[in-house]
């Protein structure tokens, strides 16, 4: 079996190395002429100086009449002043101020007094009320400097400026090749061993917000013949091209053999991750790159190569990055081989903002849909404690994060349907909610991490939820549990319950999934297992951990394990039986000082609201 | 003549009142169902939740071979298991992972040995190297809430979710209406009293921001049935109806009479500054907008309402509007009558965001191309002090005001070519240069509002440039002046002279044209007046001030002046003859903190460089 390792570039290194090359072979966009009215959002070649000026006469600028203001000058409120159709001529805004007059009186300011005459009692000074010959724009000053993005603004001062046509850089084609044998375009049931194209898809959405716009080719089989001629003909079409997957060094790796015959592999393998199998190449002097084929991997070297890749096509350096300082709210682990691209959620809380990091691997693409920035740890560092202050690149914009309510605790689907339900209701802010399980809610609530956080905690002396849990890990009393959802726990099992599973303790003898330590329903296992006797070891299973509801429910439905713990809306939505084992206090643990938040408390209304209940009970399981 | 005096409805009341009689007549969005592959950047109608899981089948996570994990429990560096082709299938990343398998080993842990036998010296634990069905995703999961603008990464994972096809929220159309006689289409060259028309260009780019199409109707000029006639068929084919000029109440401003007549006039005249003259209304259950003929008015509604009518449409209240915390850097006075937009230029300087109001005037398009943001003056605040924090609704992202050269002072057309140079150059920051004159660069220098500042400021009792001023009015040594050009000063004249100017004391009998207080060239104008033994009053035109050479200049090209101080490229651009007075000594103040920021000095080093000499020399009059 063929394997070469890659390289392992550090990123800048391949960058710079990646960029110079392309600058040596003379890569940049050509230019194009274009109607001003068409051009918002180009970037202009050179400076842009005003042909005329604007005004480009000397124009009235109320609706009056036009004098000579000396005139004028004797009036007062004892002394008007009359003015005789000789005196004046009418104007309205904008007209031309006519020979041998200097200022417009206002029509509020005229008093008719019969025969076309007007008194006046106050006197106009000398281009008072004239918008004089280059008022706004004078020829001949700039009215942008080369390079600029043209704001809808620039494209009126250029047309005020006597500019009607600009040049401007070519908006880049980029032409995106999706490989794979086992790659189909998006369909609603794929069968089994097919992977649906999406990346291509994101590619093109991030491609606009680059400003380039894109082709994107019929699917190519991993047969280097047939991937070759798709690259040849997008280079003839394209400014720049991407293929996509077959990146790496495996068998049906081909990307960077097939550059190599067209052109030249300058960079294969960087030290970033993810995104490592990244091949940048170059040929009849467009970039060709090589994306790898996981989504998360492919974002990461679009965002952080491509959009360069744009960039230098525009004759600019770098794109502009918003960030924003955060103080991260869990420690991450890194390794030294590589920097490392970490996913985060955002979100303003006890006036920090706090960045929490969501899963980290590379297929994952709901890591960069929640994502509302990017943590870049370097390469030459090995982690970043909990309560680090680090500077976040931002995917979203600042307001939207300022304005998040924090939810972070055990997973219940109702989360995210209250979320709707604010959505829909236009709510002034989103909810951000992350799966920690409950004990996880505990340390976020009392580490001032999250607003608040569902949590469903069973004491297994008292039999009561939630309150010796509070009163131990959070004793000065900051945290206060409000009411939530009562909801049914239980075993689900394969429709039909084809082994036979009538108990607890019958989950001895079946693979188990397991929900991840600090969970709720974790924490309910272990106390059945102690009650049955049995010892984790005894449960083939038990290591596997999951970190939803329903992730359990498709991993039972999938076949890969026989049974689990859960919730009843979960059962019911993977069609599987359920075998109830008790009902459960669900309740929300609140920082009392937040009791009083407009977020917090327009959640409580909708989580206590008849419509929502309605919809609870049509979800199934909530008591 | 006819005048009716508008309306002046606060904003906010304006607002409530047009938008609850918007949600009254149902005005709202259609949907329409889209693929998501073009769905990018759309507003989902509902909720998605995800139809099937992804992964949605176990895949392998790489290349490899995929066993049963418990055959290779027991392998170590010192007991290998040895894999037998009955024991192993071979598998690419994305393959499914074959029926009794549950592991994957990597290719790279495979030690061959020969008749396709491998061994291994480490185990693999069940699921290990595998995608377990819904790693990503899981069927049932909520992928975006209602409302959600859909990213790419989002349109990837509805994808991967099984869903191909997505009802969105139709994009607005809007009908752009010019009104006007005296409108005519972008020119290069017009005739006196055409006014160019651009402000449908500023519109559409607005509305693009907005995320609305638009479509501009041809120019209506200013008939009563005309313009009622385009309004229908704008109401026929679109959304939203925008009909520029004819919104105030003069003798030709049409508007409020043709939507009364077709629908409802629910505002006429709003307390906003500027934008007073707009007209806010309703027919056939879409908005028909009035706005005003001066492009910043227009701006100001745009902004302000017709943005928030596309979010209305789009079912949402508020679009997201970013801001800022900064420094006022100069007293504003604001009436009461009114809310007032200061459109402002802002940059980072000695750790605080500095704002500086740009000109008010309703007609001055470049207020917004060099705007980067508006202060709000709040209808009940008569004026803010210099000094004071104010937040600023931001038109740039807040990264590229972070890197601003602030140059305040002392007007010449060198820095912006500067800029422009430095443009070119790629410099990883901005230029922001504003007009004040030789006085207001000390006075920013000295207060810390701007890095550097160009002066001339003749000294009339030794005969030196600049010196004594920064001796007196920064005494604490804390700026110092760098060698900036030598250039010429004189009366610039009408071409060919026409009134036979000779030398200064020449300006008593003709129409002069000065530049406002504070400017070194109105030092110099005093200085000579002094010695010349002329009092201003005896000079026509003393009170006539302006902000530039190029302005000054401008003026006496067309007529209105016939006589004003400046430099020599100001005279040759408007091809004006010149009668040189003295040479005098531009420099640049710079605050000695700055001397090594690396903007000042790229700055300086293009100033000094031989290219932009060349230039200089060009543009005329720099010794």
């Amino acid at each position: 079996m063929k394997y070469n390792y890659l390289n392992n570039l550090p990123l800048d290194e391949a960058k710079e190395k990646y960029f110079e090359h392309l600058k040596s072979v003379g890569f940049k966009g050509l230019t194009e002429k274009v109607p001003v009215p068409d051009a918002c959002g180009r970037i202009i070649k050179d400076a842009a100086y005003a042909h005329i000026c604007s005004p480009h006469y000397n124009a009235s600028a109320m609706d009056g009449v036009a004098v000579k203001a000396e005139i004028t000058f004797a009036a007062s409120e004892r002394t008007p002043v009359t003015l005789t159709p000789e005196d004046y001529v009418v104007v309205d805004t904008g007209d031309p101020l006519p020979e041998n007059c200097d200022a417009v009186i206002m029509v509020e300011d005229l008093i008719e007094c019969g025969n076309n005459n007007y008194q006046i009692i106050s006197s106009v000074y000398p281009w008072q009320n004239v918008r004089q010959v280059g008022e706004d724009i004078c020829m001949g000053d700039m009215i942008a400097p080369s390079g600029t993005v043209l704001t809808p603004s620039l494209c009126g001062a250029l047309l005020a400026g006597g500019i009607t046509e600009i040049e401007v850089i070519k908006t880049p084609l980029v032409g995106i090749i999706p490989t794979g044998d086992e790659i189909v375009p998006p369909v609603a049931e794929p069968e089994k061993g097919d992977i649906i194209e999406f990346n291509s898809t994101v590619f093109k959405g991030m491609l606009g917000s680059f400003n380039a716009d894109s082709k994107v080719y019929p699917i190519t089989p991993d047969k280097k013949n047939l991937i070759k001629s798709a690259v040849e003909k997008a280079l003839n079409e394209c400014d720049i091209v991407l293929v996509s997957a077959g990146s790496s060094a495996g068998r049906d790796d081909y990307t960077s053999e097939i550059i190599s015959s067209l052109g030249t592999v300058l960079v294969h393998g960087i030290a970033v991750k993810p995104g490592k199998p990244a091949v940048l190449g170059e040929a009849k002097g467009k970039p060709i790159i090589g994306l790898p084929g996981y989504p998360v991997s492919a974002i990461v070297i679009m965002d952080e190569i491509v959009s360069e890749v744009v960039s230098l096509y525009y004759g600019k350096l770098k794109p502009v990055r918003e960030t924003v300082k955060a103080v991260l709210s869990k420690k991450i682990v890194s390794s030294l081989k590589y920097s490392e691209y970490v996913r985060v959620t955002l979100g303003r809380i006890g006036g920090k903002i706090s960045a929490s990091p969501l899963p980290r691997g590379a297929g994952v693409i709901t890591s960069f849909t929640k994502a509302d920035g990017v943590l870049i740890v370097e390469q030459n560092c090995e982690g970043i404690d909990a309560g680090e202050e680090v500077e976040i690149r931002l995917y979203k914009p600042l307001s939207q994060i300022e304005n998040t309510l924090i939810v972070t605790g055990s997973h219940d689907p109702l989360i995210d349907v209250i979320s709707d339900f604010l959505a829909k209701k236009n709510a002034p802010f989103r909810v951000c909610s992350t799966h920690v399980g409950s004990m996880g809610a505990i340390y976020a609530v009392r580490d001032g991490l999250a607003h608040m956080g569902g949590i469903h905690l069973l004491d297994t002396v008292t039999g009561e939820y939630n309150k010796s849990y509070i009163e131990k890990y959070i004793p000065d009393g900051k945290a206060v549990a409000v009411k939530g959802v009562g909801r049914v726990q239980g075993l689900m099992v394969k429709k039909g319950n084809p082994l036979g599973i009538k108990e607890f303790s019958d989950i001895k003898n079946v693979r188990y999934v397991n929900r991840q330590r600090g969970a709720g329903t974790r924490i309910l296992c272990d106390y059945l297992l102690e009650k049955n006797s049995i010892s984790p070891d005894e449960i083939n299973g038990y290591n596997n951990e999951e970190f939803t509801h329903t992730a359990v429910a498709a991993l039972i439905a999938a076949g890969n394990a026989d049974a689990g713990l859960g919730i009843y809306s979960a059962a019911k939505m993977y069609d599987l039986d359920f075998i109830p084992i008790c009902n459960e206090t669900y309740e929300f643990l609140i920082d009392k000082q937040y009791l009083e938040n407009p977020m917090v408390k327009e959640f409580l209304e909708v989580l206590y609201s008849e419509e929502f209940k309605a919809r609870l009970s049509e979800m199934g399981g909530y008591v």
